[in-house]
């Protein structure tokens, strides 16, 4: 085989993964978004097929030869091909170590699990989702033991969702937020609380519809490949490639705020999908590289973009438009200070950006611990409570609004939450960066996100995963990542707000 | 390798090629309802991965041989083993006969061919349409010439959606049709023509929208397993096996009537997909024998129930319940005489039965001539506008409501046609028989459908594949096809509806 051939046959092989990919992609959105109750099993099977063809080809010899010779070489080959390989064979030896039955019985366990934790959450019944959890914690921790024995366990986890993270860096990293921020909430709990009452009244589905849509093209959308969902649960998926990219919200009548954030936040996910370079499509390096530089993007454009003054300013008109008599007589600046309103509350997703870190916390402080062995699946909802208590002052009255509320557990994420927390404070950096050239206040106010979408394409979307995440950090940043970007930004967005 | 273990090979590799079934189906269906405008070309992508993946399975050594192994054991086989084996070696030898490059290119090209056609439709554009109709003869005339080469080319179209039947077949019966049809029409013109203005008014969507769901419950669909979408061309499919149906249905505003006999069509459809045995689930065997036979379920719906003067009576007060201005005034008799109007029309979907017939006719015409070479796809538009003026006396303002109306050649499908008319035909027989031990009208009228499903479940539904269409219309009828029982259907509905 020649090294041509190879490249030729690596890229055909990485065009079958694509495809195995956007087989499964779809049938788990369309699960979310569009199939019938009573047809999780029937998905179920499928994607235990697919799992399983995808795992051979995968990790069968004929691939395990091509990749190794190709590494054996990869002197001779671009960046873009050696990283493709390095990638497919760090893949390739970890899916090694675990036992086929082991990752399809996987698959099937999470097409059960989402079934059924959304039915847990709507009835507000742990015990009913607690065995499957069960299951899919000991699962993370038995392939943490077949990958990286010499690891402790969540550490894999956390390297899973980001190259290289470790439990050390995360416990400093919380510990400097946390230093910042609880002086922040108690600063603000000494001022007058801010009116949010803009953003309730009775907002029907087909104007914040309608918003979503306007809100896509606002941000630069391109809505030919990308497509708008409702879910019970906001998500961005890519099928096959980022050509075909799918986001999706949840409305809430008496409250447009809600399904407004999730549109740009989700949209912030799907501009750095479908910015990849074309040729970056049907690859491994197609999409983001990972979830804390995904976060950063998805929740720069929810928070750093789309709760600054200039942006409710821009889309103030719009919601005239479409809300005119709950928006009678408010102005730009109280949608701001609504939007910015600092307070600890319940849900994740609907948390302002002063407290969000909190609830990541919990959650890091929860997933450490179990996968330490140190905390039982059936005392999670206990926990849970205690530690909203303990972070944020807060009785969590259900499960619901508690230790259920988010979809990552049941999709089988355990390690993913710290991302969240790590992308907001990249974002805040990256927007420093950023102004260094662009007018980003300005263009914003004028709807004008060419220069700021521009910025973020030449220096983060377009290279896919070519860099590592510390790679990529650093040719944007060219400096060390520096949480205080973020605490600044914070306390300014707070001074400004609470005066 | 033992019997047994022959066996349970065959269920696996079964269960496998449901999986890519439900792949592409998903993605095809998905296409039609959800995707962005500007993914069809990722679709194909994948599609062309998919299938190439899912022909290597079914042709490869390990399957052949296997299947070779059992139909040479055919003895030692319960009935049910022997037809899947049969069915599938059947598929295999002819698959075996396409070079798979070509069976790859035609799955890419049909992706393809389904966008231009409804941008050509859109837009009344032939000529955007025609490279890939043309190429979509080619290739069918060219499968043809590979599989049966003793075959005139048609004859092989028309067995693949009905097994045995032919020209010969097609030209007696359509022949007796129109002996029987044409002076009907002819006494028709000479009455006063029916009132249908009921039909006509506003009637937004969501409230037709509701109406769908209520049919599909009154007759008897389990929408926990049967999910409704929206398309430009209604149609039903299955995803990976009987557990996930999907129908879907088009809304005129300006007309109920439409959307109506799309959702209980398409509900017949998948009333007996779903309706097969449960372990015939992920088998070959799953659903229906044939295209004829379904269309027998969906016409019987629509038109023998769905047209009766019980089925007008018994959704009447719904109607009214949801369009209480429209329906002020109005009477079940009225719904009735409307619905039955006959009168030569220019879109086959919304035809009504007698004439419907002449619209397939033209379709079979055209298709038995371009098959035998003797008219080119340029000419195709031209011939159709000459026959709906022949046969129906209309004359075709555009393509749109001419020549690209229909899904069925974009979708690759030659020789699917046909099928509607028998299967209107063997409805009519299958009511008589029905009869026998049903009070269909009384059922119909009291919007009990039990036992008017429970009969055809139990006759047709169950048994999926497992028989010949030849052998299970012998097994329902007791004797042979007689078209005479529908033309006597046609007559009696007429003279009840035009006195």
């Amino acid at each position: 085989m020649t090294i041509t051939e190879a490249k030729e046959q690596l890229m055909r092989l990485q065009r079958k993964l694509a495809a195995y990919d956007h087989a499964e992609s779809i049938i788990y959105y369309d699960g979310n978004t569009t199939a019938p109750k009573g047809t999780a099993a029937n998905r179920g099977v499928t994607l235990s097929v697919l799992s399983e063809e995808r795992y051979r080809l995968g990790t069968s010899e004929e691939t395990a030869e091509l990749l190794e010779f190709l590494d054996a070489n990869r002197d001779e080959l671009e960046q873009k091909t050696r990283r493709m390989v390095h990638l497919m064979l760090k893949d390739i030896r970890e899916m090694k170590k675990i036992p086929m039955e082991e990752y399809v019985a996987f698959q099937e366990l999470l097409v059960k699990a989402d079934d059924v934790w959304h039915r847990a959450k709507e009835t507000s019944d742990f015990e009913l989702f607690r065995p499957l959890l069960e299951e899919i914690f000991a699962t993370n921790l038995r392939f943490a033991g077949y990958i990286a024995p010499e690891k402790a366990p969540y550490d894999f986890c956390l390297d899973q969702y980001e190259e290289g993270l470790t439990m050390e860096t995360c416990d400093r990293f919380f510990a400097e937020l946390r230093e910042g921020i609880v002086p922040l909430l108690r600063e603000i709990a000494q001022k007058p609380q801010v009116d949010d009452s803009i953003r309730f009244g009775d907002f029907p589905r087909q104007k914040q519809e309608e918003l979503a849509f306007w809100l896509m093209d606002t941000i630069g959308l391109d809505r030919a490949h990308v497509g708008l969902s409702t879910t019970e649960h906001p998500f961005t998926i890519s099928l096959g490639s980022h050509f075909d990219e799918r986001i999706t919200t949840n409305y809430h009548r008496d409250d447009f705020v809600c399904s407004l954030y999730s549109v740009v936040h989700e949209g912030g996910h799907a501009l750095y999908d479908t910015g990849s370079a074309e040729e970056l499509a049907y690859t491994v390096l197609d999409g983001g590289v990972s979830m804390s530089i995904h976060e950063s993007q998805s929740r720069f454009y929810e928070n750093i973009i789309g709760r600054s003054r200039g942006f409710c300013r821009l889309i103030f008109p719009k919601l005239r438009e479409l809300f005119p008599a709950d928006m009678a007589g408010r102005t730009p600046e109280e949608l701001y200070r609504a939007v910015n309103r600092a307070e600890p509350s319940l849900i994740r997703t609907e948390a302002d950006e002063v407290t969000y870190c909190l609830h990541i916390m919990v959650r890091y402080e929860l997933e450490k611990r179990v996968m330490a062995g140190e905390l039982a699946v059936k005392d999670l909802p206990g926990e849970w409570n205690r530690l909203y208590k303990e972070y944020l002052g807060l009785d969590v009255p259900d499960d619901r609004s508690g230790v259920l509320q988010d979809s990552h557990w049941s999709g089988g994420s355990v390690g993913y939450f710290p991302s969240y927390a790590l992308g907001s404070a990249y974002g805040a950096q990256f927007l420093a960066k950023m102004k260094e050239t662009v007018d980003v206040d300005g263009c914003v106010e004028r709807g004008d996100f060419s220069p700021i979408n521009d910025w973020n394409r030449e220096h983060i979307w377009r290279h896919g995963a070519l860099y590592t995440p510390a790679e990529l950090l650093d040719r944007v940043l060219g400096g060390p990542f520096d949480p205080s970007y973020y605490i600044a930004y914070l306390r300014g967005k707070c001074a400004d707000v609470y005066k």
